[in-house]
Protein backbone atom coordinates (compact mmCIF):
# COMPACT_ATOMS: atom_id res chain seq x y z
CA UNK A 1 0.00 0.00 0.00
CA UNK A 2 1.65 3.35 -1.23
CA UNK A 3 -0.17 6.69 -0.02
CA UNK A 4 0.65 10.20 -0.69
CA UNK A 5 0.19 12.56 1.82
CA UNK A 6 -0.57 16.75 1.01
CA UNK A 7 -0.23 19.35 3.16
CA UNK A 8 -1.54 22.21 0.97
CA UNK A 9 -0.60 25.78 0.74
CA UNK A 10 -0.93 28.82 -1.53
CA UNK A 11 3.23 29.42 -0.55
CA UNK A 12 4.21 26.03 0.10
CA UNK A 13 2.33 22.42 -0.64
CA UNK A 14 4.14 19.95 0.67
CA UNK A 15 4.11 15.82 -0.35
CA UNK A 16 5.00 12.88 0.76
CA UNK A 17 5.00 9.26 -0.66
CA UNK A 18 5.01 6.46 2.41
CA UNK A 19 4.71 2.76 1.52
CA UNK A 20 4.09 -0.33 3.77
CA UNK A 21 5.65 -3.02 2.34
CA UNK A 22 4.53 -4.00 5.28
CA UNK A 23 7.29 -2.34 7.10
CA UNK A 24 7.11 1.76 6.28
CA UNK A 25 9.72 3.21 4.07
CA UNK A 26 9.87 6.30 2.88
CA UNK A 27 9.30 6.58 -0.80
CA UNK A 28 9.35 10.78 -1.68
CA UNK A 29 8.89 14.25 -0.25
CA UNK A 30 9.33 17.60 -1.01
CA UNK A 31 7.41 20.95 -1.57
CA UNK A 32 6.22 23.02 -4.48
CA UNK A 33 6.66 26.30 -4.11
CA UNK A 34 4.93 28.14 -7.31
CA UNK A 35 7.06 31.71 -6.32
CA UNK A 36 6.00 35.00 -5.19
CA UNK A 37 5.91 36.36 -9.07
CA UNK A 38 3.05 34.32 -10.27
CA UNK A 39 -0.27 35.31 -9.43
CA UNK A 40 -3.50 32.94 -8.12
CA UNK A 41 -4.63 30.93 -11.55
CA UNK A 42 -0.66 30.45 -12.67
CA UNK A 43 -0.14 29.41 -9.14
CA UNK A 44 -2.88 27.11 -9.00
CA UNK A 45 -2.12 25.44 -12.26
CA UNK A 46 2.05 25.29 -10.91
CA UNK A 47 1.02 23.34 -7.67
CA UNK A 48 -1.87 21.15 -10.02
CA UNK A 49 0.98 20.24 -12.35
CA UNK A 50 3.73 19.55 -10.08
CA UNK A 51 1.09 17.29 -7.77
CA UNK A 52 -0.07 15.05 -10.78
CA UNK A 53 3.87 14.84 -11.75
CA UNK A 54 4.24 13.59 -8.28
CA UNK A 55 1.42 10.91 -8.54
CA UNK A 56 2.65 9.74 -11.95
CA UNK A 57 6.36 9.58 -10.60
CA UNK A 58 5.21 7.36 -7.79
CA UNK A 59 2.18 5.83 -8.44
CA UNK A 60 0.50 5.93 -4.90
CA UNK A 61 -3.02 4.14 -4.61
CA UNK A 62 -4.56 6.86 -2.64
CA UNK A 63 -3.68 10.70 -1.26
CA UNK A 64 -4.30 11.52 1.91
CA UNK A 65 -4.81 14.85 2.73
CA UNK A 66 -5.01 17.25 5.89
CA UNK A 67 -8.76 18.78 6.23
CA UNK A 68 -8.28 22.23 8.56
CA UNK A 69 -11.13 23.80 10.53
CA UNK A 70 -9.33 27.13 11.26
CA UNK A 71 -7.78 29.72 9.31
CA UNK A 72 -6.54 32.71 10.22
CA UNK A 73 -9.71 34.74 8.24
CA UNK A 74 -11.76 34.32 5.57
CA UNK A 75 -9.68 35.38 3.05
CA UNK A 76 -6.91 32.86 4.17
CA UNK A 77 -9.22 30.33 4.18
CA UNK A 78 -10.14 31.25 0.86
CA UNK A 79 -6.26 30.81 -0.81
CA UNK A 80 -5.95 27.54 1.24
CA UNK A 81 -9.30 26.02 -0.18
CA UNK A 82 -8.14 27.00 -3.11
CA UNK A 83 -4.40 25.04 -2.77
CA UNK A 84 -6.39 22.48 -1.82
CA UNK A 85 -8.48 22.06 -4.50
CA UNK A 86 -5.70 21.45 -6.88
CA UNK A 87 -5.04 18.10 -4.78
CA UNK A 88 -8.24 16.99 -4.75
CA UNK A 89 -8.57 17.70 -8.80
CA UNK A 90 -5.20 15.76 -9.20
CA UNK A 91 -6.67 12.78 -6.96
CA UNK A 92 -10.18 12.86 -9.33
CA UNK A 93 -7.85 12.86 -12.15
CA UNK A 94 -5.78 10.28 -11.46
CA UNK A 95 -8.53 7.89 -9.83
CA UNK A 96 -7.32 7.71 -7.33
CA UNK A 97 -9.41 7.50 -3.48
CA UNK A 98 -8.80 10.70 -1.30
CA UNK A 99 -8.92 10.67 2.33
CA UNK A 100 -9.03 13.46 4.59
CA UNK A 101 -7.50 13.94 8.16
CA UNK A 102 -8.09 16.70 10.24
CA UNK A 103 -4.88 17.83 12.48
CA UNK A 104 -5.81 16.55 15.49
CA UNK A 105 -6.59 13.04 14.06
CA UNK A 106 -2.38 13.34 12.56
CA UNK A 107 -1.18 14.20 15.61
CA UNK A 108 -2.95 11.71 17.67
CA UNK A 109 -2.00 8.83 14.81
CA UNK A 110 1.37 9.81 14.55
CA UNK A 111 2.90 11.13 18.36
CA UNK A 112 -0.30 9.75 20.60
CA UNK A 113 -1.71 13.08 21.61
CA UNK A 114 -3.66 15.39 19.58
CA UNK A 115 -1.64 18.85 20.74
CA UNK A 116 1.92 17.54 20.09
CA UNK A 117 3.78 20.38 17.91
CA UNK A 118 5.33 20.48 14.47
CA UNK A 119 8.49 19.49 16.09
CA UNK A 120 7.46 16.29 18.09
CA UNK A 121 5.56 15.15 14.81
CA UNK A 122 8.53 15.49 12.47
CA UNK A 123 10.69 13.70 15.35
CA UNK A 124 8.23 11.05 14.82
CA UNK A 125 7.75 10.88 11.33
CA UNK A 126 11.45 10.62 11.37
CA UNK A 127 11.40 7.83 13.60
CA UNK A 128 8.57 5.47 12.13
CA UNK A 129 10.09 6.16 8.99
CA UNK A 130 13.51 5.71 10.72
CA UNK A 131 15.03 8.50 7.82
CA UNK A 132 17.09 10.52 9.18
CA UNK A 133 16.71 12.74 6.65
CA UNK A 134 13.60 13.77 7.88
CA UNK A 135 14.78 15.83 10.71
CA UNK A 136 16.37 18.24 7.70
CA UNK A 137 13.19 18.35 5.86
CA UNK A 138 10.79 21.16 5.45
CA UNK A 139 8.39 21.26 7.76
CA UNK A 140 5.63 20.88 4.62
CA UNK A 141 7.12 18.58 3.44
CA UNK A 142 7.57 16.10 6.73
CA UNK A 143 3.73 17.19 7.55
CA UNK A 144 2.57 15.66 4.23
CA UNK A 145 4.52 12.17 5.21
CA UNK A 146 2.90 12.25 8.37
CA UNK A 147 -0.41 12.54 7.21
CA UNK A 148 0.10 10.19 4.86
CA UNK A 149 1.38 8.12 7.87
CA UNK A 150 -1.71 9.00 9.26
CA UNK A 151 -3.96 7.34 6.39
CA UNK A 152 -1.68 3.85 7.23
CA UNK A 153 -2.25 3.82 10.65
CA UNK A 154 -6.48 4.34 9.68
CA UNK A 155 -6.31 2.00 7.74
CA UNK A 156 -8.39 -1.30 9.47
CA UNK A 157 -6.83 -3.87 7.53
CA UNK A 158 -5.26 -7.06 8.93
CA UNK A 159 -1.77 -5.84 7.01
CA UNK A 160 -2.31 -2.45 9.13
CA UNK A 161 -2.24 -3.83 12.64
CA UNK A 162 0.51 -3.89 14.53
CA UNK A 163 2.97 -6.71 14.17
CA UNK A 164 2.34 -7.73 18.13
CA UNK A 165 -1.45 -7.74 17.43
CA UNK A 166 -1.09 -9.83 14.58
CA UNK A 167 1.56 -12.40 16.41
CA UNK A 168 -1.37 -12.79 19.38
CA UNK A 169 -4.14 -13.04 16.87
CA UNK B 1 -14.53 41.39 -26.41
CA UNK B 2 -16.29 38.29 -25.01
CA UNK B 3 -15.58 37.96 -21.74
CA UNK B 4 -17.48 34.51 -19.46
CA UNK B 5 -18.43 35.41 -16.16
CA UNK B 6 -18.62 33.25 -13.35
CA UNK B 7 -20.20 32.88 -9.84
CA UNK B 8 -18.80 29.64 -8.03
CA UNK B 9 -20.45 27.61 -6.03
CA UNK B 10 -19.87 24.27 -4.42
CA UNK B 11 -23.38 23.51 -5.11
CA UNK B 12 -23.98 25.76 -7.77
CA UNK B 13 -21.57 27.21 -10.37
CA UNK B 14 -23.29 29.56 -12.67
CA UNK B 15 -21.57 30.97 -16.10
CA UNK B 16 -22.50 33.69 -18.60
CA UNK B 17 -21.31 34.95 -22.08
CA UNK B 18 -21.30 38.47 -23.27
CA UNK B 19 -19.80 40.13 -25.95
CA UNK B 20 -19.82 43.78 -26.75
CA UNK B 21 -19.95 43.85 -30.77
CA UNK B 22 -19.93 47.39 -30.19
CA UNK B 23 -23.54 46.53 -28.44
CA UNK B 24 -23.26 44.28 -25.18
CA UNK B 25 -25.07 40.27 -26.61
CA UNK B 26 -25.78 37.98 -24.45
CA UNK B 27 -24.11 34.79 -25.91
CA UNK B 28 -24.95 31.90 -23.10
CA UNK B 29 -25.86 31.45 -19.60
CA UNK B 30 -26.20 28.19 -17.79
CA UNK B 31 -25.48 26.75 -14.74
CA UNK B 32 -23.35 23.46 -12.95
CA UNK B 33 -24.98 21.63 -10.84
CA UNK B 34 -22.74 18.26 -9.90
CA UNK B 35 -25.61 16.42 -7.83
CA UNK B 36 -25.25 15.99 -4.13
CA UNK B 37 -24.23 12.46 -4.79
CA UNK B 38 -20.92 13.22 -5.87
CA UNK B 39 -18.58 13.83 -3.33
CA UNK B 40 -15.48 16.30 -2.92
CA UNK B 41 -12.96 15.35 -5.76
CA UNK B 42 -15.76 14.31 -8.27
CA UNK B 43 -17.60 17.36 -7.63
CA UNK B 44 -14.89 19.34 -8.11
CA UNK B 45 -13.76 17.52 -11.42
CA UNK B 46 -17.15 18.29 -12.91
CA UNK B 47 -17.10 22.06 -12.21
CA UNK B 48 -13.89 21.82 -13.76
CA UNK B 49 -14.73 19.74 -17.20
CA UNK B 50 -17.94 21.72 -17.69
CA UNK B 51 -16.29 25.02 -17.51
CA UNK B 52 -13.28 23.90 -20.14
CA UNK B 53 -16.68 22.63 -21.85
CA UNK B 54 -18.22 26.09 -22.11
CA UNK B 55 -15.07 27.58 -22.94
CA UNK B 56 -14.21 25.88 -25.51
CA UNK B 57 -17.34 26.20 -26.81
CA UNK B 58 -17.90 29.92 -26.50
CA UNK B 59 -14.10 31.01 -26.85
CA UNK B 60 -14.30 34.01 -24.63
CA UNK B 61 -10.95 36.09 -24.69
CA UNK B 62 -11.22 36.59 -20.45
CA UNK B 63 -12.82 35.46 -17.49
CA UNK B 64 -14.52 37.62 -14.63
CA UNK B 65 -14.45 35.72 -11.47
CA UNK B 66 -16.38 36.85 -8.28
CA UNK B 67 -14.14 37.55 -5.55
CA UNK B 68 -16.19 37.11 -2.63
CA UNK B 69 -14.66 38.23 0.76
CA UNK B 70 -17.81 37.31 3.43
CA UNK B 71 -18.53 33.21 4.22
CA UNK B 72 -20.55 31.61 6.43
CA UNK B 73 -17.95 29.76 8.38
CA UNK B 74 -14.37 28.80 7.74
CA UNK B 75 -15.42 25.42 6.25
CA UNK B 76 -18.11 27.08 3.34
CA UNK B 77 -14.98 29.53 2.80
CA UNK B 78 -13.18 26.40 1.90
CA UNK B 79 -15.84 24.89 -0.41
CA UNK B 80 -15.68 28.47 -1.69
CA UNK B 81 -12.28 28.64 -2.41
CA UNK B 82 -12.57 25.16 -3.76
CA UNK B 83 -15.15 25.82 -6.27
CA UNK B 84 -13.33 29.63 -7.03
CA UNK B 85 -9.92 27.21 -7.63
CA UNK B 86 -11.95 25.54 -10.63
CA UNK B 87 -12.59 28.62 -12.57
CA UNK B 88 -9.14 29.93 -12.05
CA UNK B 89 -7.44 26.34 -12.69
CA UNK B 90 -9.33 26.20 -16.28
CA UNK B 91 -8.51 30.02 -16.86
CA UNK B 92 -5.04 29.23 -16.93
CA UNK B 93 -5.46 26.19 -18.63
CA UNK B 94 -6.63 27.84 -21.77
CA UNK B 95 -4.11 31.01 -21.07
CA UNK B 96 -6.98 33.19 -20.70
CA UNK B 97 -6.74 36.62 -18.65
CA UNK B 98 -8.85 36.70 -15.35
CA UNK B 99 -10.29 39.37 -13.45
CA UNK B 100 -11.75 39.16 -10.18
CA UNK B 101 -14.87 42.16 -8.72
CA UNK B 102 -16.17 41.80 -5.45
CA UNK B 103 -19.62 41.49 -4.86
CA UNK B 104 -19.44 45.38 -4.76
CA UNK B 105 -18.21 46.16 -7.62
CA UNK B 106 -20.55 44.18 -9.46
CA UNK B 107 -23.94 45.81 -7.91
CA UNK B 108 -22.11 49.33 -8.49
CA UNK B 109 -21.31 48.64 -11.87
CA UNK B 110 -24.50 46.77 -12.81
CA UNK B 111 -27.12 48.80 -10.88
CA UNK B 112 -25.91 52.31 -9.61
CA UNK B 113 -25.25 50.96 -6.04
CA UNK B 114 -23.59 48.87 -4.09
CA UNK B 115 -25.90 47.17 -1.77
CA UNK B 116 -28.47 46.76 -4.73
CA UNK B 117 -30.21 43.33 -3.88
CA UNK B 118 -30.20 40.06 -6.05
CA UNK B 119 -33.76 40.93 -7.68
CA UNK B 120 -32.59 44.28 -9.03
CA UNK B 121 -29.03 43.21 -10.18
CA UNK B 122 -31.42 40.67 -12.22
CA UNK B 123 -33.74 43.07 -13.84
CA UNK B 124 -30.40 45.35 -14.53
CA UNK B 125 -28.76 42.52 -16.59
CA UNK B 126 -31.79 41.61 -18.63
CA UNK B 127 -32.23 44.88 -19.38
CA UNK B 128 -28.59 45.80 -20.10
CA UNK B 129 -28.15 42.53 -22.69
CA UNK B 130 -32.24 43.28 -24.06
CA UNK B 131 -32.70 39.78 -23.03
CA UNK B 132 -35.75 38.71 -21.54
CA UNK B 133 -34.87 35.41 -21.11
CA UNK B 134 -32.84 36.68 -17.74
CA UNK B 135 -35.82 36.82 -15.96
CA UNK B 136 -36.40 33.23 -16.20
CA UNK B 137 -32.81 32.25 -15.25
CA UNK B 138 -31.25 30.64 -12.54
CA UNK B 139 -29.79 33.18 -10.13
CA UNK B 140 -26.10 31.97 -10.20
CA UNK B 141 -26.35 32.11 -14.28
CA UNK B 142 -27.61 35.91 -14.10
CA UNK B 143 -25.14 36.34 -11.26
CA UNK B 144 -22.30 34.99 -13.54
CA UNK B 145 -23.45 37.36 -16.83
CA UNK B 146 -23.30 40.68 -13.73
CA UNK B 147 -19.92 39.60 -13.48
CA UNK B 148 -19.16 39.37 -17.20
CA UNK B 149 -20.81 42.66 -17.96
CA UNK B 150 -18.96 44.56 -14.54
CA UNK B 151 -15.69 43.30 -16.51
CA UNK B 152 -16.65 45.22 -19.98
CA UNK B 153 -17.88 48.07 -18.15
CA UNK B 154 -14.76 48.44 -16.07
CA UNK B 155 -12.34 47.89 -18.71
CA UNK B 156 -10.82 51.74 -20.01
CA UNK B 157 -10.62 50.88 -23.78
CA UNK B 158 -11.83 53.68 -25.82
CA UNK B 159 -14.38 50.95 -27.41
CA UNK B 160 -16.10 50.76 -24.22
CA UNK B 161 -16.70 54.20 -23.24
CA UNK B 162 -20.63 54.73 -23.54
CA UNK B 163 -21.76 56.03 -26.61
CA UNK B 164 -22.22 59.48 -25.53
CA UNK B 165 -18.49 59.98 -24.25
CA UNK B 166 -17.84 58.90 -27.56
CA UNK B 167 -19.80 60.85 -29.55
CA UNK B 168 -18.66 63.97 -27.36
CA UNK B 169 -14.89 63.23 -27.72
Amino acid sequence: MRVMGVDPGNAVTGFGVVERKPGLCLIAAGTIRPGMVEHGPARLAIIYKRLLEEIDRHLPEAISLERSFVAVNVQSAFRLGEARAMAMLAAAHRDLALFEYTPTDVKLSIAGHGRADKAQVKYMVGRTLEAESVAQMADDAADALAVALCHLFRMKMPSVAPASRRVRN
